[in-house]
C-alpha cells in the first residue's frame, strides 16, 4: 500500500527494512518469559550513522557504549533487547553491553565498533547474559527483508508495533527512509523508554545525517509528552547506506532539505504512534502555539500545556476547560499579554482577547469527543510557533503505573 | 491547647485571629449556592503588610489590585471570597475588584487603599456583584476574635479548614503569629488556588516583613506540589500590627531570624495541610535532596521528584521504584554522578552508589504503607540541600479533574 503525501513524498510499507540493503531479525532468547526480546537490524554495507540519546544524567550502559561507538559516524548493525534496560547496573552493566556488541560483531563478521546497542525494560537488574549469549548467534541466520520479527521484539508494554516508511526522489534516484519504534504512551513501571531505529538507502555523509536527525528529532520525538519523564535509555538511530545509488548529498544541496523533511515525516509518524499507544489513552492531541515572540517561548508554552495534569484530565473528561490551558501558558515562562490570547479547541474558538466565549462551550465539548484533535493557542505577540503531541491522563495510567496490575 | 515546639516556639490555637488586635468574620452572601463564601480579617490598627503573589502571567483581578495596594507596605483589612476567582474577566473584573475594596473600606470606615483582596473559584465567569454588594456591609457587625467563620468561608473543595499559630518572645514581649489557608492538594476543575492570610502582633517594618515573608514562602508554599500547575490567584498576605508592644524590629536585629523562623513554621504548617488535603490523596511525602553542588541544583532535583507522575503513582502503589526517583533526578538539570547517588525511602536505603539494594526492597515496601514518610536523595557532590512536600497521584485525582463528578 502506497499513499501519496505530497508531490515529493509517498508513504510505503516495510518499516525498518523498506530501504534497500537492510535486513532484520527478531527472536525470543529468554530475557522476557515468552515474548520476542532480541532484535537485529543490519545493513549490507557499512553505513553513515547518527544518534540522538536521552538527556538524562542517568544513562543506561547501552547508551554510553553507543554514544562512544557512533562518534565514528559509521555503523552496520543495531542490536536491541527488550525486557531489561541495563540501566543503573554499574560496571557489570557496561561490561555486559560491550559483550553484546562483541558477540553481535562476531556473529556478523564485522568490527564491534560498528554495532550500536539499545535496551529497554526494567531498571537496576543485571541482564540475564546466559540468555543473551545464546540468542545473539542465532540472529544472522534469521535476517530477512521482512522487518516484522524485529518490530515485535523491541516492544515492552506497547499495544502495537510501530513502523513507518516514505519514498522520495533525491538527485534522480528513488530513495526510501523507513523505521521502527517502541514506546507506549502510558508507560509501564520502569519501562519508560522510547527507542527508534531508522534506515535509509540515501547517500548522506555522517555530519549532514547528524544534523538532519537532530532537526527531525526536535520536531517529533522531542515534541511528544506523555508524563514528562525522560528515560535513562531513550535512543534514536539513523543509518544511511547509500544503496539508492545517487551522488552523496553535500553541504548546500537543495536536496538536503527534502531529505530532512522526509526523515521528519518518518520520525513524526513513529512519534505520534508512541503517543497514541498509551494503555488507556483515549485521545491524541496536537498542541500548537502561534504568535509567540520567539521559538523558545512557543516551545515553553506548548510544553506547559501538553504536560499539565489539569489540561490532560480535562481532555479525558471532554471538558473545554480553557482556563487551565491559559493558566498553563501563563506559568510557562512565555512572554505574552493575556488580554491578547486566543484559544481554539478542535476548531472551536473558546477564548478571544483573553476571555471565554461562553456560547461556544457546547460546540467545543461536542468536538472534544473526537479521538484526535488540535488545541491552538494564539498569543498575538509575534511570528513564532511550535507544535507538540500529547494524550489524555486517565485512571488507566494510574492503575498501570501504581503497579497493582503487575 | 499549646504544644512546645522548641524552647523559643510554642504552637497555639486561634489561627488568623490568634494575634492581638485581629478579628475576623465569615458569611454566605450567595456566590456559592449554600456554603460560606465571604471572609474578612481586620486589624484594630493600620498594620505593616507584605504579599506574595502567583508568578503566572495570567493574574486574576484581585491579584492585580492587591499588588498595587500593597506597595504602600500598609494594610488594615483582607477581604476574601470563594466560589469565583474573578480571573480572565477583563475590565469588568478589575472594576468589580476595585468596588469590593471600596465597599469594604466604606463598611469599616477606612481608606480603600488599605484593603487587600483575594478570590478563589471558577475562572472566566463574572462575579455575581449583587450578592457581593449585599454581603460586604454585613461583615463588620460579625467581626469577632473567633476566626472560625472566616477559616470556613475561604474554602472551595477543601476537606478541612487550615489554621496554625505559634507564640514566641521578641525583645521581651510575647508575640503571636497565626494564619489560615485554603487549597486542596488535589484540586477541583478551575479551582486550583492556594490562599493564605497570616497575622501577627509583632512590630515589623514593611521592608523587613516583606523579606521574612519571601523567605518563609520560599521554604514552604513554594516547596509544595500537587500537580505542578500554578493558579491565576495564588496569594499569601501577612499583616503585622505591632500590638505586642515591643520595640519594632530593625535591620540587623538578631530577633529578625527568630521572627522569620516562626513565620516559616506557621506557613509550613499551613502548606503541608494543603498537600495533605487532596481529595483522595493518601500520602504526605517529604522529598529531600542532600549533597548537591548548589541550592539551585538541590531545588531542581526536589522539584523533578515531587512532580513526577511516575514517582507519584509508585507512591500510591506502595512500590519502592527507586529507578523512577533516580531517573527524575537525572533529568532535573542537577549536576551529579549517578554512581555516587544514594536513596532512602521511609528510612530504608534502597540505592547505594547508584545501584539498587535488592535486599532492602521488602522493608521499603512495608515502610511505604505509612501515611507520611520521607524520600531522601543523596548526591554526594557538595553541601547544598532542599526539601519539598508532595502527595501521591491516584484515580481520585483523575476522577475529580476530569470533571465527571461535577
Amino acid at each position: 500500500m502506497a499513499t501519496v503525501i505530497n508531490q515529493e513524498l509517498t508513504r510505503v510499507d516495510g518499516g525498518v527494512t523498506a530501504a534497500r540493503g537492510f535486513q532484520a531479525a527478531g527472536l525470543h532468547c529468554g530475557i522476557k518469559a515468552a515474548r520476542p526480546d532480541l532484535a537485529l537490524v543490519v545493513s549490507d554495507t557499512l553505513a553513515a550513522a547518527a544518534g540522538v540519546f536521552t538527556t538524562n544524567v542517568v544513562k543506561a550502559a547501552p547508551v554510553l557504549v553507543s554514544m562512544e561507538a557512533i562518534q565514528s559516524g559509521a555503523a552496520q548493525a543495531v542490536l536491541v533487547n527488550s525486557g531489561n534496560a541495563n540501566a543503573c547496573t554499574g560496571a557489570q552493566g557496561l561490561a555486559d553491553a560491550r559483550e553484546m556488541a562483541a558477540l553481535t560483531a562476531q556473529a556478523l563478521g564485522i568490527a564491534a565498533e560498528f554495532v550500536l546497542l539499545a535496551s529497554t525494560g526494567v531498571i537496576g537488574i543485571p541482564l540475564p547474559m546466559a540468555a543473551v549469549r545464546a540468542g545473539i548467534p542465532q540472529l544472522p541466520a534469521r535476517l530477512s527483508p521482512d522487518g516484522t520479527p524485529a518490530h515485535e521484539a523491541i516492544l515492552t508494554t506497547d499495544a502495537f508495533a510501530k513502523t513507518a516508511a516514505v519514498r522520495l526522489s533525491l538527485k534522480g534516484a528513488p530513495v526510501t527512509i523507513g523505521g521502527m519504534a517502541k514506546g507506549a504512551g502510558m508507560i509501564h513501571p520502569q519501562m519508560a523508554t522510547t527507542l527508534c531505529v531508522i534506515t535509509t538507502d540515501a547517500a548522506v555523509p555522517a555530519p549532514l545525517l547528524r544534523r538532519a536527525l537532530r532537526q527531525a528529532a526536535d520536531q517529533t520525538f522531542n515534541c511528544i509528552s506523555v508524563d514528562g519523564d525522560t528515560s535513562t535509555n531513550d535512543t534514536i538511530f539513523v543509518l544511511a547506506n547509500g544503496r539508492a545509488g545517487h551522488a552523496p548529498l553535500a553541504e548546500g544541496d537543495p536536496e538536503l532539505d527534502a531529505f530532512a523533511a522526509a526523515l521528519t515525516e518518518v520520525a513524526g509518524d513513529l512519534a505520534r504512534m508512541v503517543v497514541r499507544d498509551g494503555e488507556g489513552a483515549t485521545k491524541l492531541i496536537t498542541v500548537t502555539v502561534r504568535g509567540a515572540r520567539s521559538a523558545a517561548d512557543a516551545k515553553r508554552a506548548v510544553h506547559a500545556v501538553m504536560t499539565s495534569p489539569l489540561v490532560k484530565t480535562a481532555i479525558y473528561g471532554g471538558e473545554p476547560n480553557w482556563g487551565r490551558i491559559l493558566a498553563a501558558v501563563g506559568r510557562s515562562g512565555a512572554r505574552f499579554h493575556p488580554e491578547r490570547a486566543a484559544i481554539t479547541i478542535a476548531g472551536v474558538q473558546v477564548v478571544s482577547a483573553g476571555m471565554g466565549v461562553p456560547a461556544s462551550m457546547p460546540a467545543a465539548a461536542e468536538a472534544m469527543k473526537e479521538p484526535a484533535y488540535e488545541i491552538v493557542v494564539g498569543l498575538g505577540e509575534g511570528d513564532a510557533a511550535a507544535t507538540g503531541w500529547t494524550c489524555d491522563l486517565n485512571e488507566a495510567y494510574v492503575k498501570i503505573n501504581a503497579g497493582y496490575l503487575t
